[in-house]
């Protein structure tokens, strides 16, 4: 990330590349352990750390993930940063170094990217981790892509491959709130609902803005003896047929046993929305759904609880063979791997 | 990166994104020194190696940086990696990993996504690095992200702002290739021209589209003791200028010492293009420019040339003060920090 010439950061439509990079520098700037050399040269150098490497990227889209109108900023930041986060802490690993690419179209504003950039410092910090480097280029739609390199010890990364049948399936946390948030933001937009004056809307809003990595719940998952961990990006339904496929086994899943997100039944009972159908399909909750040996599920539940306040749920269980029943009752069917993608037609 | 479900990958124009990805995965994947885990899980996971890590990122986007009827996918994919390379390689380091995020736009086809995996795959395997992961979304236009980790010894790396008075400034290769090369591909779908018919147009439209980073030229200055290093992106003017300002020097640049990529002279007596122009402030050159102590010039210069056949030229020295003049016989005049600016108004 290039940084020279003069700052003269406003609130101008027209920015030079060496303003706003100034400017950006100085949102993301300070010091941080590992950092030698931070943003501002060719490239950042860090400390490596005894540890493996832990790398990951993603994209998020205006238009796509976001609306530039509909998103604060420093929200979007916040989440690109923790979607990332979300990735290592389904491998067990612990977030060090962040880079950041940004496009940003022609009528944005200056202090629109150094909302976003204080979005994405809030999250670093939280995550204790650093922003080091990134770019800056014009493009026709706001585009972030984040980059986090994190550590895992030595043989202890938790890949989605290693569930065997008789492993209990547990998720942290509750699902479908992040879909259930968006539901509440283009209805409120639209003007057909005021769940944005409720407490149980703005609950699921804030889910659905800003998710929290679970890191420290990854890395007791890890050290509890989780044999294939992933985070749910996409729902559980299609984040789980992932898990399966990889592992080459299959899974049973009992749904009355899904935890809903607060105030998904609210939303439910006010809108034509499902809210197991909002859990099972609707993605970006950033939860981590694990396969784990049928004995350690308590000890591994109450240190989540214990140490970060989060519950675990056991959800189902790894069979032998391929795919995903869904039980209810005595009722089985199969669960459709389908949830949230961006080449399907919306 | 994602990647379950089947493949089917065909030249169809409505991709799903698991299709997408089980075929970006077969071009990238293949068993890589370092690579404890790659493309596939939530994150990939590396080995740290004994030095520090070295961190870059940088985007291009359609309509910027390349035109998607004009470019080859596989000069794009290339291109993608190698600029990223030529910032680990000025910093004096060697690149291990990358990932990339792809925005693809609707009418994309799985060829042409492909045919750019290939390209990338291409520069990971010429620089001795792999590619680990990353993500695709759909996007308004393409957007291909590239981050990169590189490695350097402890206290190695060469950054911005080492530069002190006396030092002589030199310069790898050759200047305004690429800029040359985008005039003349310009002309070409313009119909001006017939350049594409000849050696020095095909050659200057070569260094425009699959730029080499300057890995092992990067590794011999800083081992000869390089003080300050940058690539040179944005154009000798304006890289040279935040050099000097990171290193709170000046410079004087004599401009008839200034090597002139071949061809250069053959398009200026054809099209209204100065060369010198084209050099001071074209960019995408990906060379690299240092400030050497003037008594280590000659042994870095043959080190160079023995083991990479890369010229290395001195075009002037370090002085005490802030700004840069160009001196041209007896003239003296200031050295514009004037170069590629995405932000400004084209």
């Amino acid at each position: 990330m290039d940084a020279a010439g003069e700052s003269r950061m406003g609130a101008s439509m027209e920015l030079s590349e060496l303003e706003l990079v100034r400017g950006i520098r100085r949102v993301l700037s300070g010091e941080a352990p590992g950092v030698v050399i931070a943003i501002g040269d060719d490239a950042a150098v860090v400390e490596p750390g005894r540890h493996h490497g832990v790398l990951t990227a993603d994209m998020l889209v205006e238009g796509v993930h976001f609306e530039l109108g509909a998103t604060s900023p420093h929200d979007l930041g916040f989440k690109a940063v923790s979607v990332n986060v979300s990735d290592v802490a389904a491998m067990g690993g612990s977030p060090r170094y962040g880079l950041a690419t940004l496009g940003l179209s022609r009528g944005i504003e200056a202090a629109w990217v150094m909302e976003l950039c204080g979005g994405m410092r809030e999250a670093a910090d939280e995550f204790g981790m650093a922003i080091v480097g990134g770019d800056t280029s014009r493009a026709d739609r706001a585009v972030v892509s984040v980059t986090v390199y994190g550590e895992v010890a030595e043989g202890r990364a938790v890949t989605r491959s290693g569930a065997r049948p008789g492993d209990a399936l547990v998720v942290t946390g509750a699902l479908g709130g992040s879909a259930g948030g968006l539901r509440v933001a283009r209805d409120a937009a639209a003007g057909r609902t005021d769940a944005l004056s409720t407490e149980w809307g703005r609950s699921l809003l804030a889910l659905h803005e800003r998710p929290r990595a679970r890191v420290g719940e990854g890395q007791a998952l890890a050290a509890g003896g989780a044999r294939a961990m992933i985070d749910i990006s996409d729902g559980l339904a299609l984040d789980l047929a992932r898990l399966c496929e990889e592992s080459g086994v299959g899974a049973r899943v009992r749904l009355p046993d899904v935890p809903l997100a607060p105030g998904l039944v609210d939303l439910g009972a006010r809108v034509d929305a499902d809210p197991m159908d909002l859990a099972l399909h609707g993605g970006e909750d950033y939860e981590l759904l694990a396969a784990v040996p049928p004995d350690a599920v308590a000890d591994v539940r109450r240190v989540l609880v214990e140490r970060f306040g989060t519950r675990l749920t056991e959800i189902g269980e790894v069979v032998e063979g391929a795919g995903v029943v869904a039980i209810r009752g005595d009722l089985e069917e199969p669960l459709e791997p389908k949830g949230w993608d961006h080449f399907a037609p919306q």
